[in-house]
């Protein structure tokens, strides 16, 4: 199964007066897993949005297990989920320098036109990128029945 | 059914690229929500953090259905899904200035000792909340079974 | 002297394991400061970028006095250091609830097209802002003069 | 001349509606400089907060000289402007990936007490960080001198 991995430096912008991580901040981190996985396939978001296509989030689920700390890292491991040519869900999980998972999450997106938010189907207009994600995720499926 | 209200300005920072609000900014807007509504049931959340103890987010859903820009406004409802003396959890709409609803979302909490991160239960540290919060969620029940 | 006043709710997601409103945080309430100040004079900035110009900062000079803590309110005062047609200088005070100086602070302005960062003159593209700027100053100098 | 360089991915969650990144994010990166720089003189910024001893910021001069975008990178220059056992200012140059200088700043800094924000001795606190500091300063002015 395709699972990308980034390492990320705690910020001590992101913690707050709990000592901790501030919860809003883990989103970005997620975001950053979605860039690296993309990066991991050959594309670049930014050239995405380049064509006027952007990639709104339509919702998010995530479970906080353990906080982190600043002076700590933290390691986002991101895999498509599910993908259909429209939406694709991607989940992550987060752990900590001592292994520890940390948090979970999915999130599902749609790309749509900049100057309208219109959905827009990814097979049509970014068909190497569909290719590729088809294949990330038959490769998942793959490993699963086996 | 007790639902508190908090009307938000948009703030430039809170904007990215795509020209509207970053998805994890409306996490801190829930957050102002919660405030407000801890405000209407007479507490202060900042007390309860100078008696030692904090309450963290164990999980959060989210929606987003409409993009909020600069130079509107945003008006978050919050009411107590769920609480058992325990565990909280808050629902949340957000509409825009056209009444268009833009968010929903679910967050749980639980108190916790801030040095060692240990649940605390609400109802023996904080009795006279967890009365206003059994009230405000009975009086919600009370409305739902009319 | 036209000067402004912002009221600030010091908000969870701005402090930092400092247990104070991370500094960072202080430059939004600026922009919170320089917003109604614009409002003040009878415009939105908002209405600016709908017209395709922008106006980024091109410095910032910021002295903290004193630590802000959640639980807290925040006073920004804000007013027209300079202005020549040109660029602008705001001059802020960031003022706690027990009336401390806690921000001092002036930044420095200019309006560039969106598009190519290229500056452009307020008083040819905004001339009722143009106007409104040169009696906020002018009535600044006079009062200085007395 | 000891400069440290720290190398920034800009963050989609760092940009705001004009396009590029939000000024305030900067303060973030030259903090990401300053920990650069500490760790390089062998230390950790995390273990001092551990002693009970926080470094806030006095003040910050920061100048923009050209926008950076998502899809590009940063790097953040940092060295001892100045020390003198007590207070430390910082200086700061920010180039993007085409080598052109886009960001100069300086910060000033203290060591205070964080239960009581009162300024300590880094001298007598922390008289390895110290010498460290001193080195670096005079490792400086020995260059300038020739």
């Amino acid at each position: 199964m395709l699972i990308s991995e980034k390492e990320i430096e705690v910020r001590y912008a992101e913690t707050d007066q709990m000592g901790v991580v501030y919860h809003a901040n883990y989103l970005v981190w997620l975001e950053l897993g979605r860039t690296k996985l993309i990066e991991d396939l050959g594309f670049r978001y930014a050239d995405m949005e380049k064509e006027g296509i952007i990639s709104p989030v339509l919702d998010i689920n995530i479970s906080y297990k353990y906080p982190v700390r600043y002076g700590e890292k933290a390691y986002v491991k991101t895999w498509i989920d599910y993908y259909d040519g429209l939406r694709s869900t991607y989940g992550y999980e987060i752990y900590n320098d001592k292994d520890q998972l940390v948090v979970e999450a999915k999130s599902q997106h749609v790309c749509v036109k900049k100057d309208s938010f219109r959905p827009v189907s990814v097979r049509k207009y970014f068909p190497e990128w569909h290719e590729a994600y088809e294949r990330a995720k038959n490769k998942e499926k793959l490993e699963d029945d086996n």
